[in-house]
C-alpha cells in the first residue's frame, strides 16, 4: 500500500484519521491487550462517516434523533473509544484512553453499552451488531411511522468484519432487512481479507457482493481508504429505497509491518514496528497526544450535530404536551399507567371463569389485552404464529407498506428475531416479544445472553415447553432449557401454571426495565389453579403456597408450570391418605431467591419433606429441594433423566413417570425414610 | 396443478411415486398428528433418486460405502418411512408406518438415527441436516483420500426445504461446501414457496440461486414434478466439480385440497379431502395398501445396491487383511490400542516435569502424541487456530488440493463446524474435534444437543473457560456455560485441572462411542497437580481426592480446572491454622455421578464443611454441597454471581473474590457457625 500516496492525495483528511490510528496503537500497546488493525484499517471510513454524515452529538450522545452507529467488528473498540475521545465525549477522557481494558474503565475490551451511553449495543460476539442494528432500523420505521418525520428520522451506521458475514446469523439479519427494505440501514464491510487463522481464502470464497444482492440490498465497491469515494458511497446508499452494504477494500494495520497479516489483527505490541508505522503515517506526536489542530477539529465534529438536535427539540417542543409526554413515556420505556388494573380485571375474570387452556393460549388472552393499552408493543414469531400465539387483533403486520405493523414475522430465524429484538429494545421506543419453540432456545441463545448482558427487557416466548409437546419428540422437548436459561444471570424465566399466573408473569415481564424475560409456556391445556382472585401479583414473589396442608403438614409439593396441576392431584391423594400436604407454585424461581430469607422459608419451611415436580431435568433444583434447611434424605424430583420421545402428550407423561401417584409414591417413601426408593 | 397431466404424462411413474403420497397421508391421518404436505410434494424427487441413482441395499441399509440421504427438512419424516417399507426395509414394517408417531415406534416425529440404522442422521430442528451434510461429505473426502476409491467412494443428498435455507446455519454450510469444492453433495432444495405462516415471500425474498451461486455452488433449476428433469439434474450435478444444487419447483400437498398453503405443511386430517386428494391422484387402494405390481417394483428399488454392495465387499476382501482390520477399527470408532499406553506415557512425563501451562495448551499437547496413533482424528477451529491450540503438527490442512489433510479452518463458522462434525461422526470413519471460546457454546449449542442426542462422540473443544481469558470481558466469559452443558444429558463435560487430567479426558474422550464430550480449557497458565504418577485415570471417576487432609478432617475443597490450583492454596492456609482439609478435584461431574454411591461417599462423606470454588455461576452446585448428604448451613460457593468484566485475569480473579483466602475464610466461617456470613 502506498501509504506516500494517501497522505500526499488528503494530507487533511489523512492526519485526523491518522489521529485513530494513533491512539488505537498507542492504547493497545499500553494495555498490551487488544487489537490494533482494525481502527487502524477502518479509520478512514470513521472519519468520513462522522466528520461529513452521523448525525452526532458528543455532548449528547443519547438524544433520540441521533444516527446510531454500531460496532459489529466490536473487537475494533478502540476505533470507538478513539472517536469518543477526539469529539470530547465527557465520559471519555484521556485517562479512559490510558486505561483501556483495566478493571473498572469505561473503555472496556469490547464496547459495552453499559458503561458509555454513547455505545449503542455491546458487541463482540460475531455477528451480533449487523443482526441487532436490524432491529435499530426497524424500530425507527416504526417510530417513524407513529410519531412522524418529525420527531423520527435517522439511520443506523454498521461496521461489520468478516467475522460477522461469516456468522449465520448475518444471514438472517441480511434477509430480514432486505425483505422489509430498511433502506436507512447502511453496512461498511471491512473488506480487509484477514481472519485470526489468515488469509479469509483459507475458509471462505463466497462473493459477499453477490450474496448481499441476492437478498435485495444496494451494493457499492469501494477504496475504503479515499474519503471522496467513502462520502459519495454514504450519500449513494443514503438516497436509495434498499438497505446498503458498501464493501469497503481496506488493509488491515495500514502501514504497519503487520498490514495485511493475520497478526495484524491482534495487539501490536512491538516498540520499534510501533513506531515505524508511526513514522509512515507521518505522525511525530508522542504517544496519546493528539496535535491541537487536529483535536480542535475533531471536537467541532463532536458538536457537529448539535444543531440537528436544538432544532428535533423544537419540533417536539412544538408538539402537544400529551404527545410529548407520550413519546418521552415510550423512549424511558415505561408501561402504560392502565397496566395493573387491566392486568388485574383480566386476572379476576380469569379466577372466576377458570378455563382450561394451554399457557401459550394464555399468554394471547394477556397480549388481547394489552397490546391495545401498550403501542409500544412489538410482537412476532419465527415462523410460528399459530403456535405461539403472539398475534393478537390490532397489531397489524409490519411490511414496507404498512410500518405501523407491529407484527413480524420473522421466517425461520430464531436467532435473527432473537438478535433484532435486542436491537429494538436497545433503539428504545419498542417493547419486543417474540416466539418460537423453546426446545429452539438453542438457536436464540446468543441473542438471550446479550439481552441479559446489555439489561434490556426482551421478552421471549418460549411455547411447547416441555415433553408436554407430543409427537415432535426429542427434538422439538426440551428438557435442560429451563436450567439453561435459569443459569443465565440477570434473566427471569417465567413457567406459569394457568391464565391467572401468565397474566402476572406478563405484568412483570412489562414493567421490566433491565432484565430479559423467558415465558416458558404450554403446548397442552391446563385447568386454572388460581380460582380465588387476589389483587396481589403472586408471581412477583417468585413462589407461593398455592395449596396448604389439611391438618400436620408433612409434605411440600413443589412444581412449575404444568406440573402445578400434577402436584394438586398428588396432593388430593395423599390429604386423602391423611398426610397433610402443601402445594409451592413456583413460577419465577430468580425472584424467589431475591426474596428474603424469612419469606422463603415461610414458603420452604424446615421439616416436611420435599418433591419437585418438573417435566425437565433436575439440574438446578437441589437449590430448593435441599438447599433452603430441606434434607437430601428428605427430598426426591419427579421430572426427566434424559431426552424425550415421540409420543403423545399424555403417554409421554405417564411412560416417563411424571404422574399424581409417582409424585405421591415418592412423599410416601420418604416419610417411610425409604430415601434410596425415592430417588429411582 | 394440472394432475391429469402428471398422470398422464408419466403413468408409471406417478403410480410408483404416489404409493409414498398415499402411506404420507394416511399415516399423517391415522396419527392425527405429523406433516403430509413435504413427502406429498417432494414424492417425485424422492422416487427418481432412489430408483435411478442412491447406492442403498435396503437389507443392508447401513453398508459402509452406500451413498447418503439426509431428510434436512425432517418433519416430513414419513417421506423416509414410506420409502423404507416400500423398499422392504426389514425394521420398517406395516405396524411401524401405522404406528407412526406413538410410543415405542421406530417412525418417531421426526427421523431418529438411533431408532432406526437406515436413517443416517436425526433431524427437525431446521438447518441442522443441511449442515451435518457438509461434514458428510467431508468424511467421504478424507476417507477416499485415505482408503482410496475402491472402498469409499460416495455421494451425499439432501432434501432441504426453505426452513432449512433461512436458518443461519446454512449459510455457513453453504459457505464451507463451497470452498472445500465439495463435488459430491447433492442439494435438492423443496422450493414450494410456503412455510407455516404462510408464503415464504411473507418473510424472505432471497434469490436462492443466486445465493448459492455466490458461494461457489453449481445450481439448476427444474420442475420437481418432471421425472425425466430431476433425473437428468442429477446425472448433472454429479458430472460438475461442485457442491449441487437443484431448486426444484413442487407443490405442498400436491392435488389436495390444502395444495400450495400453509395448511397443507401440517397434519391432513380431512377424510373427505383426503379421499378427494387421492381420487384426485387416481389412487383407489383402501388406506395403507399398496397395489402388489407397485410394492413389487419398489421390493426391487430396494435391492438396487445389493450388486454394488457385492462388488465393494469383493474389493474390500482384496486389500490386505491389515488394511481390512485397519479399515473395520476406523468405521467401528474404535480407538487404537496404543492410546492408553500413550496417554500413561504422556501421564508420567508429566508429572515428573510438571511444567505450568494452560489446559489449552495441555490439549494440544495431548493431541501432540494422540493424533499420529490416530488417523482419524480431524481437528479444527472457527478461526481460533492459535488460541484453540487445536492444530497439531502432523495433521495437514484439508483443502481442495489436498484431501488428506486433518486440520479444518473452519473460518468463523462455530454452529457450521459443529454440525459438520457432527455429521463426520455420523458418517462413521472421522474421529472429530474442533475449537472455539467456551462462551461461544451459545453459538454451538443446536449442534451440541443433537451430537447428544445421536449418541455420537463429537468432541468440542471450549478454550477460555473463565474470567481468567481476562481483557476481552463478559461477552468473551463464560460463566453459566459449564452448567448448560452439565444439565444437557448424554454429555460428558470435562474441566481439567492440569495436563495429567487434560490427558486423561481426552482419553476418555477418544475412548467414547455414544456420549460427545466438552473439553473446557484454561487461557491461562495453571501448575502441573497430579506431581505423583498414577497409571489409573482418575478422571474416569469424574471426582477424586487430590489432596488428603492433616489430622482431623474438617473442611472439604472441592473445584475443578483452574480452581483446583486455587483449593490447594486454600488448603495451605488452613492446614496452617490447624484446620485438617481436604481438596476434591471434580473434573467430571456426569461421571462422578455415574459412580455407585460408596464411592461417591468415599470422596465426600458427611460431616465435614464443604466449600466449592468455580469461576462459574453455582447454579448446579448444590447437588454436591447439600446433596450427597452434606448440609446447607455446612456448605458455601466462591464463585460468580454475575457476569464479568473487561481487566486482566488475575484483577478479576480478585475483583470477584475467587481466592484462596475467600475459600478459606469461608471455611473459618462455616466451622464457626456462621453460615450466614459464608453466604455473602
Amino acid at each position: 500500500m502506498d501509504i506516500a500516496a494517501l497522505r500526499s492525495n488528503h494530507p487533511d483528511h489523512w492526519m485526523r484519521a491518522t489521529a485513530i490510528r494513533a491512539l488505537a496503537l498507542d492504547a493497545v500497546a499500553h494495555a498490551n491487550s487488544g487489537h490494533s488493525g482494525m481502527p487502524i484499517g477502518m479509520a478512514d471510513v470513521a472519519t468520513v462517516l462522522f466528520s461529513e454524515h452521523m448525525k452526532f452529538d458528543a455532548k449528547r450522545p443519547d438524544w433520540h434523533d441521533r444516527d446510531r452507529f454500531i460496532l459489529s467488528a466490536g473487537h475494533g473498540s478502540m476505533l470507538i473509544y478513539a472517536l469518543l475521545y477526539l469529539m470530547g465525549d465527557a465520559q471519555v477522557t484521556l485517562d479512559e484512553v490510558k486505561n483501556f481494558r483495566q478493571w473498572g474503565a469505561k473503555t472496556a475490551g469490547h464496547p459495552e453499552n453499559f458503561l458509555l451511553n454513547a455505545v449503542e449495543t455491546t458487541t463482540g460476539p460475531l455477528g451480533q451488531g449487523i443482526s441487532m442494528s436490524v432491529g435499530f432500523a426497524m424500530a425507527e420505521e416504526m417510530l417513524r411511522a407513529r410519531f412522524g418525520k418529525k420527531l423520527v428520522d435517522h439511520h443506523t451506521y454498521v461496521i461489520a468484519g468478516d467475522g460477522c458475514l461469516m456468522e449465520g446469523v448475518s444471514q438472517e439479519a441480511i434477509g430480514i432487512a432486505g425483505r422489509h427494505q430498511l433502506s436507512k440501514l447502511i453496512v461498511f464491510w471491512d473488506n480487509n481479507n484477514i481472519t485470526i487463522d489468515g488469509r479469509v481464502d483459507l475458509s471462505d470464497r463466497t462473493d459477499q457482493v453477490a450474496r448481499f444482492k441476492a437478498s435485495g440490498w444496494h451494493v457499492q465497491e469501494i477504496d475504503g481508504h479515499d474519503p471522496k469515494a467513502i462520502s459519495a458511497a454514504i450519500a449513494a446508499a443514503k438516497a436509495n429505497h434498499a438497505p446498503s452494504m458498501i464493501a469497503c477494500k481496506t488493509h488491515i494495520a495500514l502501514g504497519h509491518a503487520a498490514q495485511d497479516t493475520s497478526k495484524g489483527h491482534g495487539a501490536l505490541t512491538n516498540a520499534d514496528q510501533n513506531a515505524a508505522a508511526k513514522a509512515a503515517w507521518g505522525w511525530t506526536s508522542p504517544a496519546f497526544e493528539i496535535p491541537a489542530e487536529i483535536k480542535t477539529w475533531w471536537e467541532a465534529i463532536g458538536t457537529r450535530g448539535s444543531a440537528d438536535r436544538d432544532d428535533w427539540e423544537a419540533r417536539l417542543a412544538s408538539t402537544s404536551s400529551m404527545r410529548q409526554a407520550e413519546f418521552a413515556r415510550t423512549m424511558a420505556g415505561e408501561a402504560p399507567k392502565r397496566l395493573p388494573a387491566t392486568i388485574r380485571a383480566l386476572k379476576k375474570q380469569i379466577s372466576e371463569a377458570a378455563p382450561s387452556v394451554a399457557t401459550r393460549k394464555s399468554s394471547e388472552m394477556v397480549l388481547e389485552v394489552v397490546n391495545p393499552i401498550a403501542p409500544e408493543t412489538c410482537g412476532g414469531s419465527a415462523d410460528l404464529t399459530g403456535s405461539n400465539n403472539t398475534k393478537t387483533g390490532d397489531m397489524g403486520v409490519f411490511d414496507v407498506d404498512n410500518r405501523k405493523g407491529r407484527y413480524v414475522y420473522w421466517g425461520i430465524r430464531e436467532h435473527g428475531m432473537g438478535a433484532a429484538m435486542n436491537g429494538m429494545a436497545l433503539h428504545g421506543g419498542i417493547r419486543p416479544y417474540g416466539g418460537t419453540f423453546m426446545a429452539f432456545t438453542d438457536y436464540v441463545r446468543p441473542a438471550m445472553r446479550l439481552a441479559a448482558l446489555q439489561h434490556i427487557p426482551t421478552v421471549f416466548v418460549m411455547t411447547h415447553d416441555s415433553i408436554g409437546l407430543g409427537e415432535d419428540g426429542p427434538t422439538h422437548q426440551p428438557v435442560e432449557h429451563l436450567a439453561i436459561s435459569r443459569a443465565t444471570p440477570n434473566t427471569m424465566v417465567f413457567r406459569p401454571a394457568d391464565t391467572v399466573e401468565t397474566a402476572e408473569a406478563w405484568e412483570i415481564a412489562l414493567m421490566s426495565q433491565e432484565t430479559p424475560s423467558v415465558m416458558a409456556l404450554t403446548r397442552q391445556n391446563l385447568p386454572t389453579v388460581r380460582t380465588e382472585h387476589k389483587t396481589r401479583n403472586m408471581v412477583a414473589q417468585g413462589a407461593y403456597v398455592l395449596a396448604e396442608a389439611e391438618g400436620k403438614r408433612q409434605a411440600i409439593l413443589m412444581a412449575t408450570g404444568s406440573e402445578v396441576e400434577i402436584a394438586l392431584k398428588a396432593r388430593d391423594i395423599l390429604q386423602a391418605e391423611g398426610i397433610g400436604t402443601r402445594v409451592v407454585s413456583m413460577p419465577c424461581w430468580e425472584l424467589f431467591a431475591q426474596q428474603d430469607e424469612a419469606t422463603r422459608r415461610k414458603v420452604l419451611p424446615a421439616g416436611p419433606v420435599r418433591v419437585g415436580i418438573e417435566a425437565a431435568v433436575e439440574f438446578g433444583w437441589d437449590r430448593w429441594l435441599v438447599g433452603e434447611r430441606g434434607r437430601r434424605e428428605k427430598s426426591a424430583f419427579v421430572g426427566m433423566k434424559s431426552f424425550g420421545a415421540s409420543a403423545p402428550a399424555e403417554v409421554l407423561y405417564e411412560k416417563f413417570g411424571i404422574t399424581a401417584e409417582a409424585a405421591a409414591e415418592k412423599v410416601r417413601q420418604l416419610l417411610a425414610g425409604d430415601w434410596q426408593a425415592a430417588q429411582a
